[in-house]
Parts: C-alpha cells; structure tokens; sequence
C-alpha cells in the first residue's frame, strides 16, 4: 500500500481540503493557541502557533506518526537496531551524547566504553596541543560530513575559543588548500585528515598537497607531529604517515552527517576546549532524552517533523526555508542541508518501491537580517515557503540598539509573513497586498552557547529521522552521490589523453574537446 | 487576458503534453543537437544541449518571447524607458558599463558623461589609497545591493588583489561590525558607507559604531580621511561627517541590486585597481552588446530565459540551482539570489493584476565538488531541480591534478543527472536507479577573470529581465520588503518597554514578553 492510501493520510487530505478558509490573522487572536502550540525545554522555545493548523491538524499529524510506528522506530534508533537497511547498520550518534554509564549494545557489545575512551584520547590531545602553544593553527581537511558539522560548530561557538585557529579545507579546487596554506607556517600547523574511509578523492588529494608543504617546511622525517587523522580506516592512515597515537577513531555506525559528535569534533574541541565540547554533547543528549520521553504531542522534533510532512505533502511546498537571526549561525544552513536533504532526499522507500508521495524539501536559508535585503521579496509576494526563524536573546555583546534591531526585525518578519497587509492597509495598491498565511515557526534561545547549539542541532537530526520514518525512506544511505563519482572516473583520463573510449553523450564529449583544445 | 491564455503559452502547454516520453539520454546521442543547442560568445561555451527540449520546444519559446515583445521592452531598458514602473523611473545599469561615447538619454539629458566622471573620482580616489600605504584595511559597511556585488565580485577576484584587504559587513547583528573592528587598527582603516538613501537602517547603526571607534582611535577631528559615502543622498553623508569629496554618488536609476557597477562597486576598485574594474564593466558591456543585438535564438540571455519559463510554468519546477565548480565563486548563489528573487518574486503583474502563473523560482546551490558531498542526493533521486553548472577551463594555479578532478566532476554530475541508470545498470537495486532526465546548462569559461565575470554577471541580469518581461512583472521593484521594516518599528519600542500598544498578534506579544523577561 502507497502511502498516500494510509487511512491517516486520506483524513488529512480531507482535513486539508476543508482549510481553504483557513485565515492566520484571526487565528493568532485566540489565546489558547500560543499555549498549545509552545513547547519550551530548558528555556528555549519552540513557537509553532504561526502555522497552518486548526486544533485538528496536530491529532491528525500524531495519528500518523502512530500509524507509522515513530516512537517504535525511535526505539530502535536509540538502542542500536540496524535501521540503516541497504547498510545493514545501526545509527547511535545518539550513543555519542550518551553518559559514560549507559549502555547501548551492538551485536552484545556495549558501544559506549569505546566512545569514551576515544573521547578521553581526543581530550588528552587537544589539552597538549592548547597548552603547548607550538601549534598555533590546524588545517582540517575534510568534506560532506567530516566537514561541514565541525566548520559550522567552530563558526558558532567563536566567543568560546581559547585555541589555535582552526582552517578548514574541503574543495578539491586548488584554491582551496593552496589559498590556506599561503598565509601559514608548517612550523605551528597541525594538519588533520577527516575521512571515514580515508579515501575519499577531494580530501586525499588535498591531504596530499598539505603533507608535502609540511615535507618541505619540516623536514620528511618531522612531519609526525604535525598530522592527525579521523577515521575508522587505521592502517591507512598509518601508510599515510599519521602515528598511531594521532589517530581517532569511531564506529562504522556513525554516518557522515551525523558525525560531528564523534572523532569529526575534534577541530571544534581543539578550538573551545574538551570542556565545552561536553557541553556541546551535553546539550545534544538532552534534546535525545526529550525526542526519546516527552509525549509525541508536546515532543519537539515529532512536531517539527510533522509539520514538515504537512507542508510537503498536503500543502505541496517543496521548499523549507532556516533562518538565523544571529550571525554565529551564518553556516547552519549548509550543515542542515545535508542533514537534510542527504537523509530524506530519496525516491525509494526502504523496501525498494518507489515513492508515491514527495520526500525531503529543498533547505535554503541566510542569516537576517541580510537575507530581508535579498530575496525575502520574493518569500513575502512569491511561493510559499515556511520558515524557521532561530534567535538567541541574550546578544553577548554590547552594542544593545543592533541586538534589538535583530530581534525586532526577527519577530517582524514572521508577523509579516503571518498576517500579510491587505488591499485596504496598502492604501488600494495591490503591488503592496501581502497575501499573509505564511507558516513560520520560531525558535528562540536563551543564549547561543555549546549546551544549547547542541540542544538545537539534536532537534533537526530527530526532526529528519521523525519525517524519514513517516515517508518509509532509509535516511542514512546516499546512493545518490555514487554514479556521479562513477563517471567522475571514467572522464578523468579521457580529459587527460582525449580518449573517449567510454561512449560519452555528445554533450560530455564536446566539453571534454573543448577543455582539451584550450 | 491572462497570461495562461496567451496563444503562445497554450502552445507551450500543449507541446509540453506530448514530452512524457522525451528522454534525454536518447536524445544526447544526436550530434545536431549540441550544436544547435550551444551559444559560444568570445570562448564563453553556454551548453544548453543538456535540456528537456526537442527541436520544436526552442521555437515555441520564441514565440512567447516575441507575443511578450522581449525585444521592444529590452530596447525601452536600454533607452532610459520608465520600465521600472512603480516607482516611475529608468532602468539603466547598462549604461554604467556603456562606453564614454555613448549617448543614453534620461529626460533628454545624455547619463554617460556623469558616470565616466564619478568613475575618473573613484579612480583617483583609489590609486591614491592604493599607493599610500596608510590605509592597510578597508571595512564596507552596506546590506543587500551595497554589499552582496561589491562583497562576491571582490572575493571572486581574489587572484588580483593588490590593494588593501577589504572587510565587509552587513548584518544589522552586532557581531558583524565588532569582529570586523577587533582585529583592525583605525589609523589604518578607511570605512566606507554605502546606501542609497543614507538611511538603512542596519547600515546606519553599523556606521555609528564605525565612527565612534574611528573617533577614539584617531581623534574627533580627524575622522575625515578615513571614511567614505557610497550614496545619492550627499547631504546625509556630509551630515554623517563624510567630506564632500569622498562621496560617490550615482543616480536613482541604479536599483540596488543592479548597483555594482556603479559607486557601490568602490571596493571591488581598491581591491583590484581601476583597470581591473575597467575589465569587468568591459566584459559586462560585451555581453549587453550581444543581449541587445544577436537573434532571440542564438541569444545567451534570452535562452536562459526562456528555458527557465519553461520549467517553472510548464514543468512546474519551483527552484533553480547554481553549481559552481570554482572555489573563487562561492558567494556567487548570494548575489544572484538577490538579482533574481527580489526582481521576479511577485505576485502582481505591473498593472496591478494577481498573476495567473508562477513567477521566481528559490535560487540555491554550494559550489562543487562540496555540494556532491551535501545535498546532491537529493538533486540525483528527489525533486528536479534545473541546474547552472559553472566551471573555468583554466586553473589560474599549478595543482593540476586537484583542477583536472574539480571538472571531471563538474561534467560526471551533469551527465549523471542527464542520463541517469537503469534498475538493469544497477545490478537489480532500486535505491541505485537514477531516472536521469534531469535538466542542465554548462556554462565554460575560457578562465575566471575580470572581463568573462563580467560577462556572466551580465548573462544572469538579462536572463532575470527577459523573465521578468515573460511574466509582466516589474523586475524592479521589492515591494515585499516593506510591511516587515514597518512592523520592526513597531516592535522595537514594545522590546524596550514591553507596551504593547501595537495590538500585536498574540504570538508575537508572547515572543516579546519572553525576551522582557529574560
């Protein structure tokens, strides 16, 4: 059976069909309505009263949710059963926050000692590396997962470093490597590889690149105390010339995009210090332990995920939109975006049908307010996106008139969005009507720090795994970024020798002819 | 009438009927195509062969294009018409890069003659701080138009630099201006206020804070020599305490997002020297040359165009991607999402009549090979999405083997999303079978320069006009972005003193009563 002939999906097509009517700006008058639809844990709040729901949609979501065994699947996610089915893995980056007195068995053997005793290695090196001082800058080199969590995480905690400057590298486009190593000395770099399986193409090319300028700025037999890597593939990285001591590694379990936790922290915990890199697990184990407990009703993640659902599979908008009021965050998009997108982007379900309804949205989002002066234009007066507005009420600065500006223009846009302007408030120019009834939700911090940065983080990984489970799909497998790296293969030589043995398309032979002839 | 019931856009609509069987893999077998479908202008190859049309489906488009009268309204732009409707007045930023014999008349007054002399001012101004030394660091403060062209077009052209290193900050958060100032010392420092109207209010506060720490780093009264004005509200500036003659100013008809060609583009020239700026606007002229004199069907622009009206109107594709495969490139998504999203993200046409079609599609997109590691699952298995890939055949650096990589990746993820795999290719398994007949243009540039920048910058503002006239919209306007500055003045003084006088919306009541109480 498709999901779309699910008895709770057909009733919330129903239910979908008698909002046509459904009017924001009135409903936001009802009082009860900011109380039923705010979650607040541990001082951040969750606001979802501006969406598109009536006191109806939410049991109708929830019903879903029980009929697509969410908190079955959950079970299973947190106590390590193999839901990656094409891997035949299981997925414990939950396992990763976990306290060091848990136990969380795979295959009869309870994961979390080794978590911690990695742990305990990754502290021990990063507390030398701070306090010797010698190192005064790491490259990390790393893409996808083993960058984008620890680049954005190090962004986001910046009032927190105490460290050496950390750089990261992940584009195979020369610049990348050459424009970062240009300004340091080899003398005071630590250079980390991040890689699960150490061979991925762009990061072994550019970890190529940065072993011979510490060759040539070390000395070849010094080069030992200049390198570390992140990887599950030891022996590899030992051929590669990383000593055995140097080298973190985590479990097979871990996926790409949900590795910030594991081993793929240590620049952010090089950069702030074992201490806040606990609390930055911390944070996350407590957004685990709400997902895991709270009523399905009041469970953030099962209600972000919903609402998810809701807009992308009875309202049709194909596009989710994140918004950070705070410039600390000015990376939180493109580590969402593949959370995101990797995991739900799929068109098969776990058993190899084809989907019959759409999965995961596009995630697209820049901070405000620089993104009101670019194409908020369009989200006011063209389609129909909903928004997740982030901010942090504490400014930890003290320019008070720019945070309040912030803040402000945050709660603005959202009651913009909402409440739209009719012909008759734009004075009869329709060129000014504000069609309004845009859902936003708003997510507002006591402060951005480690504890709740992990809080939040945590709720957006749940939040994909809830919409993963409803749609059926495996969110932890990628074949999609296979045959792209396939005939990535078969063109490289023919670029280099002009053969095009492979039977190229005709496009990809012109463009091969015209790179050569140039 | 319309623009549903247009005779042409019924065609297209019924021609797209009869394309459920189109396959692309199929059709890239056929050698004519290429060549019909590729536009090559001074080494720039536009490949447009990778797209879900046949050879009926170009002149359909062209039909529309002609029924729209592209080319009368194209003319009206180039003139000095009043195309920017709403707020009655030309739209001229070609002229910016029109060369000094040209005649452009606004009101019968020829425009040229003004620009070239603010441009020999900026000019002067530039090689002056260029060859005195003092000034090792310049800060940009400006949000939207005044920062993303000048901000990407800098970073773009990093290979040039040879100037002081430009510091740009937009963000109204405080953190934008103070990590910027940290690490700078004022005596070094010019500051350069670019707005419009002197009045924005991000930017506004930012330049306080600017200016107070100028003040205390150099003396109240000596502030002059390091502050500048990009605006046309030269007495604001002189107010502000900008001597007169560091004020650059440009004329109404430069629309913010169209602005970086005029003054605004101020840092670009102090970055790369006046010469290299001279290039881009060259390279910009090139391409308004070829968008106002070559056929509509060998027209770069006017395809662009129109295969992006079709697969928003007749595909019903809502978002449209750019893949940059040049690290030099990455802030190029920013810039172009606000050219296209706040030009054509309307609901009105410019008669004040709700559009019966969709308009502006969500611009997103990483450069590659990172986003192959991010959110490319999803581009290969979920949702369409109609992709730019943009790429430079030289590498400008000597890691051959890095840049051979980066392009062979660039043309493998076209080809995979063209062609796909097969449940048969897949060995049987259907979570490896890509339906391929995923839409793309390749664009090739001979090498990421100045001029070819400029050229492409140029492509993708004609592509945004000739939309925009399809649509009937004004590309000019932004409308969208006012009911949100209005409600933020509202909530401001309700932040400060909690009186909520405004009789806001119980959601935000709420959210502002959490931040009071925090």
């Amino acid at each position: 059976m498709g999901l779309n002939d699910h008895p709770s999906f057909v009733a919330l097509k129903n239910h979908h069909k008698t909002l046509g009517n459904f009017n924001l700006r009135q409903s936001l008058q009802d009082q009860r309505r900011y109380e039923s639809l705010t979650v607040t844990l541990e001082s951040i709040t969750f606001d979802f009263s501006k969406h598109l729901v009536t006191p109806q949609t939410i049991p109708l979501l929830l019903a879903l949710a029980q009929e697509r065994d969410v908190a079955g699947w959950r079970e299973k996610m947190f106590t390590g059963g193999r839901i990656n089915t094409s891997e035949k893995r299981a997925v414990l980056h939950t396992a990763l926050r976990a306290p060091a007195d848990a136990d969380i068995r795979v295959d009869g053997v309870n994961v979390i000692p080794a978590i911690h005793e990695t742990r305990a290695r990754m502290a021990a090196f990063a507390d030398k590396i701070r306090s010797d001082k010698t190192i005064t800058d790491v490259v990390s080199i790393g893409i996808g997962g083993s960058d984008l969590g620890p680049r954005f995480v190090t962004d986001a905690l910046i009032d927190a470093h105490t460290g050496p400057v950390i750089h990261f590298v992940s584009n195979v486009d020369g610049r990348a490597i050459l424009g970062t190593l240009k300004n340091l000395n080899p003398k005071n770099t630590l250079v980390i590889i991040a890689s699960k399986t150490f061979t991925t193409e762009e990061t072994m090319l550019n970890a190529a690149v940065a072993r011979e300028w510490l060759e040539a700025g070390v000395g070849k037999g010094n080069i030992g105390t200049h390198l570390a890597a992140l990887s599950t593939a030891t022996e590899k990285a030992i051929a590669f010339g990383v000593t055995p001591d140097r080298i973190f590694d985590f479990a097979d379990w871990v996926g790409g995009r949900y590795s910030l936790w594991s081993a793929i922290g240590l620049p952010v915990m090089l950069a702030v210090g074992p201490k806040i890199f606990d609390q930055l697990l911390a944070g996350a184990f407590a957004m685990d332990t709400h997902f895991r407990l709270a009523p399905l009703e009041k469970n953030i993640p099962v209600l972000m995920g919903l609402l998810g659902i809701w807009y992308r599979n009875f309202w049709n908008y194909p596009v989710h939109m994140l918004l950070p009021y705070d410039q600390r965050l000015r990376r939180l998009v493109k580590f969402i975006q593949q959370m995101d997108m990797e995991s739900n982007g799929k068109s098969v379900n776990r058993d190899g049908q084809a989907m019959d309804v759409a999965t995961g949205p596009v995630i697209f989002g820049e901070p405000g307010t620089d993104s009101q002066h670019s194409f908020m234009q369009l989200v006011h007066q063209g389609e129909i996106i909903p928004v997740d507005f982030i901010a942090a009420i504490k400014a930890d600065h003290h320019l008070t008139d720019n945070h309040q500006s912030l803040l402000a223009n945050c709660f603005a846009q959202s009651r913009a969005l909402a409440i739209g302007q009719t012909l008759d408030e734009a004075g009869g120019d329709a060129g000014r009507v504000f069609s309004g009834n845009r859902p936003s939700t708003t997510i507002l911090l006591p402060q951005l720090d480690a504890y709740h940065l992990g809080m939040l983080l945590a709720a957006y990984e749940h939040k994909v795994f809830v919409q993963g489970v409803i749609w059926g799909v495996n969110s932890f497998d990628q074949p999609g970024v296979e045959l792209g790296k396939k005939l990535a293969k078969a063109i490289l030589p023919a670029l280099a020798d002009g053969e095009h043995g492979e039977g190229f398309d005709l496009s990809t032979t012109h463009l091969i002819d015209i790179v050569r002839h140039a």
